[in-house]
Parts: C-alpha cells; structure tokens; sequence
C-alpha cells in the first residue's frame, strides 16, 4: 500500500477538522465547519462579486473543466433558470461505456490509500466547494429557483456540512475495523497465533442520481459516503439542475489529480430531458451502489428493480410532513413558524409540512380558545401577513421550479373542488421585481375533513397546504401514524402544552417512523435540520430508505478482506 | 420508557461479558465466551448423559415446550437423522395469521426496554442456551449429520459465540447515537437550545430461514441481530432440522418472559418438507428483514424478490471455496491441512474447499519438486490416510446429509466422466459402526483442465472436490479471481513460499472479494472461522451477501427517530 506526498500533505492539514466532526457526530452536539453567513466578513469582500462573475461566465458556453472527461464528442444543456433565462452551458455528454472502464481502473490505487486518506481528501474537495459557495448560489439558485440566500446556505454551507458528515460517517464505520491484529488462542501447549489483516474494499461504483431542487444538498451525502469508502462515483444531475454538480465533479477531479489519485474517480454524466440516462447507469453491472433523491416513480423503480439486481439502493422520494395542532401557548410564534415553513421555498421542500390536522372542535391557544375555522383562517392570515412585502416575500419564496408544480398552484379553486376541500387562501401570484418571467406564489390553504383521506394521502408538492380537520387530537396523531407509515413523511411536528400529548406524539411518531419537532416557535423550522445533529429522514417509512447520515447509510458501501497466516 | 427490575438485574449480571465481549470484537483478538472442549470439567460431570437423555426424551413425542404459541392445533415433523433413524419429533404448527399478530404486539415494550437491556437479555438466552450444549450437540447431530464433536463444537459453544458476536455488534451501532443531546447553535444574541432526544426503533419482523447443515450456527446471527435490535423474530428451520432451533426458540421464549418481555418476541415456524412456508413468510408485509441460509435458488429468489419487496435480505448461499498451490516448504503439512478440510463433515461445510489450482508444471516444495500428477496423488493419497481407520474416519466424516449429496459421491467416476474429469480417488464407501443406516463417504478427488471450466464452476456441495490444471500461477490467481467475482466463495487459501505470490494472492482475493488463508499447514483450517475475529463470508461476491459480523450486517435492522424541542 503506497501514499503518494500529497495525500499525507492533506492528512495532516484535516487531521483536526476530521478529528472535530468526528466528534461531533458521536454527541450530536452542535457542529458546523462552514459558516452560513454569505457576509464578505467571513467569505472575503470580492466573494460576492466574484462568484456572480464565475456563474455569468459559465453561462451560454461549453463547460471546458469537464472537457477531460470521455466524452462521445456532443454536448448536453437545456437548463433554463426558474427565474426566466435560459443557462446555455453545455456540458460534454459523457462516453458511458469508457467512463465505467477507467471509474473501474481507478478502484485500486484509491483502495489502497486507505479510509483516513481518503477522507482528508474528501475533505480537500468539500473546502474548494465551500471556497466558490458564492458561485454555487447563483447555480443553485438559477437550476432549482431557491431564493438566494437560501441557495446559498442549502446548496452551498449546509450542503458542505452534510458532505463532510457522510465523510466522517463512513470513517469511522471503516475505522471500526483494525487494520490488523494477532490473535492468539490459548491451547494447552504453544498459543496459536495468526497475524490477520484486513482491507476494506468498495463495492463498485456508486450512481449518484440529483433532483432539480437541491442539487447539490441531497447528492453530497451519497457521492462522499460512496468516495469515502473507496468507490468511484457517477455523478447524475437532474437535466434542469447540472451546473452546481458541474461544478462539483470539476473541483472532485482537480483534487484528487493533485492528490495523486485518478479524476475518473468522479465522473459527470449530464443529459438532455428525457434521455433516460439514469436508467441506462442504473443497470450497468458495474454500478453497485445507487443514491437517489427525486419523484416516487423513479425512485420506486429503483428500489425495486435496481435493488432486484443486487445494488444497493438509497432513495428519498416523497411524503406526507404532517403538523399535529393540539394547543399552545404562544400562538404569534406558531402561526409565524407555520407560516415561515410553507413559505420557504414555495413547499418545494422535501421538508415541508403539508397537512395540518385540526380537531373539529379547535384547539386552546394563549389567545383564548379557537374553533376550527378560525385556526384554518388564523393560519392563512399568517401567511398572507408573512408574505405581504412582495419585494420580500421573493427573497422566502423563490420561483416554482417547474409546470407540474406551477399547475398545482395556478387554480387552487379547481384543485379544491377536485379534491373535495374548500379554500382558505388561494395561491396569489407575485410579480418578481427582478426576475418577471418566474412563476411565484404565496402558498395556499384548503379545508379539507379527515374522512376524505383521497384528498391529502398523496403528496401536493410546491404552494398547497391542507388544514385537516379530525375528531380530535386522538384522532390525528391516529391519522397522522397510519398515514405516514403508508405513504411516508420526511418531517412531523406536533405543538401542545400537554406533556401527555406530547409523549402519545413521540409514540406515535416512533410508530410512524418519522423525526418529531415539538412545538417550535423559534428560529428552528422543521423543514430544517442540522448537520451532525439532526437526521435527515429516517429510513424507516416510505418517504426514504435511508438518512443522513447513520451508520447503516454507510456500512454497506464496503465491504473486509481478511488474509490471515500463522506467525512464530 | 419502564424497565423492570428481571432486565436491570440481567444487565447488572451480564455487563462483564458485553464489556469483554465488545472489546474483543473492537480489536478482532482471540476471544470465546463458551469453551469449546465437552469435558465434564468443563461442562459438569452429568452433562454429557444429561443432554443425551433429553435428547432421547424429546424424540418420538410432542415438542410441548412450544404448545403455548398461536398455533393452528395440527403438528408438524418429518426429522430423520442422516445417520439413520426417524427423529419422530412433532412440533405444534404454527398459525402465521396470529403470530405475526403476537409478533407486533410485541414491539413497543421490547423497543422501550432499550439496546443495553435487551442486549443483556439476549445474553441469558445465550447462557441457557450454553448450558445445554450436549443436548444440542444431538440435536444438531441428527439433523445435520456432523460428527458428534463437531456437533458439539459447531452447533454449540462456536455458534454462542457467534450469537454473543451478534449481540455486541449490534449494541455498539445502536450506542453510537446518543439517547440524547443538548444542541446550541451559537447567534449574535443569546444560543438556539434544542434539546433531542434519538429512539431506537425495530424494522419490523426478522424471519430466519435456517438450513440443513449448520441450523444453529448459522441461524444465531441473524436471530441474534435482529432480537438485539428490537425486531422480534420468527424462526423457520429447514424442515430437516427443526429440533436444534425448537430447542433454541423455547429457551428464548423463556428468558424473555422471565426477563418481563413477551414471549411471542421469538416463535418458531416449524413445517414439513415441502410445505413451502418460508416464501409465505417472506412476502408477509409485516417482515421487514430476512436472514437467509441454505441453497442458491431459493437464495436468489430471496435477493431478487424478497429485495424488490423492500425488505432487508442478508443470504449466504453457496460458492467455489478455492485453493492455489504454488510452492510450500511444508509438503506433510500442507497435504495434512487440506486433508482435514475436506474430510470434515464430507466436505459438506459451506467454508470446506473443493478447487485446487495447481499450475501444469507442478509445484516446487520441501520434499523435491512435484508434478500436477503428482500433486494429484499427494493430495488423493493424504485424503485416504487420514481415513485409513474407520472407526476414527467417522469422527471426521460424520454422515451425508441428502440424497443430492449422497447421488454425487455414489458414482464418482460416472460424474468425473460427465464434468469431463478424471477420477484421482473415488469416494469410499464407510460403514458405520454405531450407525449401519448412514451413508458415509470418504471425499474423492476429481482432475480437470482448467480449460474445462463447466466442470468446476458450480459448487459440487459433498465429498467431492477438483484439483485443476493451470497453466502457471499466474493464472491459478487470475482463474481464482475470476471464477469467484462470477460464482462466488466463502473460503480461499494459498499456498506459496513466495512473499511475491502471497501479496498476488492479497491482490487477488481483494478483486475477488473472500477472505483468504495463507500457508495453513497446522490446526488452523480454511473452512473454519473464529467469532470477534474471522469475518464469516465477506459480503462482497456472490456467495453472500453478508458477513457475519459486521456493522452492515447489524446496522439497517433499526432506525432513529429523533424528536426534538426548545429548552430555556
């Protein structure tokens, strides 16, 4: 096993980060190695200025860093911004059959590096990521039409944070396993002993799949827990969302070549609309390892064929996030909170709360005790009053990402009337000031009664939320269970002052399977959680197999090769 | 989360063993909790006649201590020792309806009791068990035909230590999240403080799916792995040996309800042959986790079905334990070694070697240069000394366990002359001198052309193994890796005074993906493996897709379900 100088050059200079996220994923404590604040106090003062002028230069131009890769000689790129423009980068469309072939030739070299080394080297490529956050905002921003602020912190910060604790994840999982020992066995005369070693190996290659909305915070955990563990890794962006991956495989390449290690170890493979690449990488032999984020279609195909065919496959799809209204006793902070969490983003997060059960016979609040109409009218008071500024409500909700989504939103009457509710609050329409071509709208309320099940068991992405009304709280956390463990839920929330109710909800979302907020007020949403601490997902309900990051996202992803011989 | 006081008392009385347990299993140096020598010394004066005396009472009479589970009033059992005689066990059939209903009923207060509590349960299970060593040590015998100290050995104190392996490695996966964190998230003002607290919760059902040969060694892990992680467990024995895995599933049954748990955690789903009741099981939606030992078929039906039913599938099935011979300064010892691994039970290990490479031009060793001819002979001729005595031979040997096996060994040169094969040495024939009824056969050895490779490309399960011509050992190594990336190994070894071949051999097994032994010419043999230290299988071809134990092997059978909340 032979390390090259720099790889133990970058060994030394992530000993101590690698050492600090360690830790914290073992306490769970707060932990963030990239700081969230775009501010040129923290980024430098021509950060902003410089990352706009990268993304502007990417644009309506081949994308020349990935020029390398083997290419079939065309282009690939039908991006076009949420916002209006068109992105007009081109992106060499990659060679399949070749790109498998020297992933595959890499295997050994990275093998034999070893897991600490090839967790500092993922930790290389996580900081030149966080060193261009500037320019991956604008290329989050203008492929999944997040607002900027958000671009910058989900797609680039956050996301960092993420990559670095599937790094961490799978470093310990591989240091769990010495790299030798001598073992003894006590007989009656001499012990026996053997010298055994054991070398982790990588399954193969891992298929990275990307989604429209977070490019690049939802493929981070599976493209670094796959490198990490010494798998090369295909990198396949949503057709509509390629630059931030782009981007991402250039500067993967860049280090691992000044790292001494092969740029096939990851490899772009764009595609235009509807070219079913996915599939076709899916199935390849070759590919052992399959993450997934986006639609239940794809993804249940995946989790049934792909995982038919022997790979190991980790998908998140989608879900029913419900918010359980029994009681509170700070209903300003609740209907802000609320109101925060359909807004952000439009509902286009995997995240975001969708149904809101209500007992038909309301609910005790601070403000004296409200009957069901008038928490359905409270709440969607609070998210007109949220997003009343349009100036400012653009900056929360960004632009609808795509038609499917803008159809939901453009005749909520309709929707309603479909789907047996009534509106509450219509989805009204914003003029962006700057960007007049993007789709936005305020989220909108329907009413609808808990028997009519038909009307929210399926997840109605984007602006669209229901304020469902049960029995009782009894009733909703039952509702709430039964649904989420049939259809799934990436989020739960439930707000009451009754410690009783709130432990019944911990039951019920354990039953579920579903991650709890309890009565958040605050800056914390439940749209939102915190790398090292919070678990994205579960694994445990339809709405994803898998989490970021446990063990179990990692520990698969190799596998140990003993060789064991007798000593003197 | 009520823990009564029978756990706490278990975990006080069992925290040296996991503590010494885990330590083992961190470092992977020797360590057994359960001593593998029958000695009365050891195991008490009376427990050999003990054991054999209930061994005989449970023969030919209902298995009661089962009567108390949801059954559906009929029995089952068609048990006939391969050593001759009917068993004449019958065993309450299982009604599959209510026991999955048993099952799930059971979760929430086991889940509640916590990962330290029901791993300390899990270990009195293991200790009882242990107890009764001798009796297994029949049951196992016949209903697996082993030889009685490998009964012993194998399907008592080495699969407790595997189960005890199972339970640790389990523990420290579920212990690496904390139950619970104070998060705060640094502001310009006063820290965000969440608290969260993070729940350890089950999948669902775990079915075991025991086999013919090894039913409890093979079985522990998987039961083991599950119980520990909060899934109860339904057991279903292969239809030839249900009694070790009766006896097993009783004394669980027992310790859970002492210990304040619900029996219906572990049941055992007995059946006759044919009845086909492990694929009902199987597609249940109630069981999440499936541990699979036994044949390829439906092996592969479990991986590919089983998988695209979603549930968590861990198989090992079957593959091409595989030798290289290349040179050794240890001729006597290494045709000892290798007489013994395939003498041992008739080959019919899933760990016993049935391909010897050896290169056309012969071998290079302590006693003068050999030719393949030769090497053939040497091999042939150490096989028939060390079954030279009878009455010794079957102490080795023990008995054939099917009419499959037992078809291959009855008319060796027929299948030579069908593999296109030539016979070095038949299979004799032994009869018995305690058993006249069992059919014993001294392994046989087949030559072939490395060129005929449908010769020796599937496993030939049984006494009968292959020594193959190669060109050189370059291509044994080559034909070695490839044979097994494609059909799969639980077992590879090597033999070569060359440090350059050995690290070829490394290299080798590493693209393979099996384990490999090197130079064992003393009484470490390749079929066997040593619980906290020898991974059981690698995971990583297609003869399993599991080993036992690693973190893969435990980590997906729970989920955490975080809930969290402000605190002041």
């Amino acid at each position: 096993m032979t390390q090259t100088a720099p790889t133990h050059l970058l060994l030394d200079a992530h000993r101590e980060v690698l050492e600090a996220a360690t830790a914290a994923l073992a306490t769970r404590e707060y932990y963030s190695r990239y700081p969230e604040s775009p501010s040129p106090r923290v980024y430098g003062e021509t950060a902003a200025e410089d990352g706009q002028r990268a993304f502007e230069k990417a644009r309506n131009a081949d994308f020349s860093a990935l020029a390398d890769q083997p290419g079939t000689g065309e282009t690939v790129g039908s991006e076009v911004s949420p916002y209006g423009p068109e992105l007009g980068v081109r992106y060499p469309q990659l060679d399949v059959d070749a790109a498998v072939a020297a992933a595959t030739d890499a295997i050994p070299a990275w093998r034999d590096a070893g897991a600490e080394v090839r967790a500092a080297v993922c930790v290389e490529i996580i900081e030149r990521i966080n060193a261009r956050s500037h320019e991956m905002a604008h290329a989050v921003m203008h492929t999944s039409g997040q607002p900027f602020v958000m671009s910058f912190q989900a797609g680039g910060p956050h996301a960092q944070d993420r990559a670095l604790e599937a790094v961490v994840a799978a470093l310990v999982e591989q240091q769990r396993v010495p790299s030798s020992v001598l073992w003894e066995k006590p007989t009656k005369g001499d012990p026996i002993r053997m010298q055994k070693d054991y070398q982790v190996v990588p399954r193969g290659i891992g298929l990275v799949i990307g989604c429209n909305t977070f490019p690049t915070w939802n493929a981070y955990p599976g493209i670094f827990a796959s490198l990490a563990t010494g798998n090369p890794v295909v990198v396949k962006p949503h057709p509509r969302a390629v630059l931030p991956l782009a981007i991402t495989v250039a500067i993967a390449r860049d280090v691992l070549e000044e790292a001494g290690f092969d740029r096939a170890l990851v490899q772009l493979a764009a595609e235009d609309d509807g070219d079913g690449l996915a599939k076709t990488l899916a199935l390849r032999p070759e590919v052992a390892i399959i993450d997934y984020t986006g639609g239940p279609g794809f993804g249940g195909w995946l989790e049934k064929e792909g995982a038919a065919a022997g790979k190991l496959v980790y998908t998140e799809k989608a879900g029913l996030n419900t918010v359980v209204l029994d009681s509170t006793d700070d209903l300003k902070g609740t209907l802000g909170n609320l109101a925060f969490s359909f807004s952000l983003y439009s509902g286009q997060m995997c995240t975001a709360p969708q149904n809101v059960y209500v007992p038909a016979a309301g609910i005790s609040t601070d403000q004296g005790d409200l009957t069901f109409e008038e928490v359905a009218e409270k709440i969607a008071g609070a998210i007109e009053k949220f997003n009343a500024d349009d100036t400012r409500a653009v900056e929360i909700l960004g632009a609808t990402v795509n038609d499917d989504v803008r159809g939901r939103a453009t005749d909520v009457p309709a929707l309603a009337e479909r789907l047996g509710g009534q509106v509450v609050l219509d989805a009204r329409p914003i003029t962006h000031p700057t960007f007049p071509d993007a789709v936005v709208r305020v989220p909108a309320l329907i009413s609808v009664d808990a028997a009519n099940d038909t009307a929210y068991t399926q997840e109605c992405f984007g602006p669209v939320a229901f304020v469902i009304r049960t029995e009782d709280t009894a009733a909703s956390l039952e509702t709430f269970a039964r649904t989420v463990r049939e259809h799934g839920a990436m989020t739960a929330s439930v707000y009451s002052t009754s410690e009783e109710v709130l432990q019944q909800a911990r039951e019920a979302a354990a039953r579920a399977g579903v991650a709890l907020s309890e009565n958040l007020t605050g800056p914390i949403f439940v749209n939102q959680t915190a790398a090292f601490s919070d678990f994205h997902g579960t694994g445990a309900n339809p709405a994803a197999n898998a989490a970021y990051t446990d063990a179990a996202f990692v520990a698969n992803r190799f596998r140990v090769i003993t060789s064991r011989r007798h000593v003197a």
